[in-house]
């Protein structure tokens, strides 16, 4: 059996016209969207990043989070997405981290 | 009738541990993805633009280019995206520079 | 006396034609080099998100990441950047993060 | 004698909380400011390009189009960037586009 695919997706929304310079209304629009999704994600100061089995996954993930920006009123969304697929294996969010990590620390030891 | 919604979208596909500096084989094979499925596009230094009627065209653009990377042999990819949806009128790309150089002549007018 | 000016910059760096899939050890040396500048910085599954005072510093916070992975004998180096600068409000990281967080609880109330 | 080093930088500046759903305003002022810096670019209907000579000269030409646009009023303003360091070769932006063009036409013909 092969190993499951799964992609680790990173996106952020943002509204262009609408009022005051805050974006946490649409932003938590966007995250309930995900988290109604059922993925496995994470809120983070400039984005929201989860973990999808499949590209259609992600990208139905990614449609749910933008119409419901546009249904709170936006007349103008600007989605910007990124996704990494790894084909030769499934990592999730916390390998990719835990794998930065433990670079880091071999790295301290070494000064 | 409401006007017809048109997105502008641009993405570019980096491969992760693929032989050599040079990213153009995997990017024809992108573009080509594009290219078969009509849309009307651009080729840039940094990316590939293109319009489509509705974000399920854009995502499915997308993923053709992006299975077409990992077809050519790609182990790992990183596709980035992003969509600009007006949804209050339907802009083309050339609309889009053109109100830019509009203003931009304007300002030269003024100096 | 003005608010203190804070931004919130988010980076990433992918290297290409270097040996593998994994990007780990270069991520490394770019967080090592984000950790020495001092700055408050946060690592995540796709990026390293760090607050500056000022668009000098966030520069050169990336010119120290960038440069370190070049050093460490990456040929071809694309760095991502977004930058938010709040001009009206001094926000930090956390800040940004709760905003939305407080808006989610809200929503699920309502539901 | 080594080659010249040559950066292909794309950016993008969106402003948040401003009236109306209309940027082009302000990637005019943008664009005004990379004009100025003497730098060879392209306008694109997503993002500005241009060719940089050093790391240096990337993050000068961008601060400068960032600041155009708080100059020109906005509080609030994202910028995104992504740059193309390829330290083996100096690559313009004109041969970027024909290496992935001569690839597409050579597909052209294989089918």
């Amino acid at each position: 059996m092969p190993p499951e695919r799964r992609l680790v997706v990173e996106f952020s929304i943002v509204t262009v016209g609408t009022q005051g310079t805050s974006l946490s209304e649409y932003v938590a629009r966007a995250c309930e969207a995900v988290k109604n999704s059922g993925v496995n994600y994470q809120l983070t100061p400039m984005c929201t990043i989860f973990e999808a089995g499949s590209l259609d996954q992600a990208f139905e993930v990614i449609r749910s989070a933008h119409e419901a920006v546009l249904e709170a009123g936006a007349k103008r969304v600007l989605t910007s997405i990124k996704i990494d697929d790894r084909a030769d294996k499934g990592r999730t969010m916390e390998d990719k981290v835990k794998a930065v990590e433990n670079k880091l620390s071999k790295q301290d030891h070494q000064i």
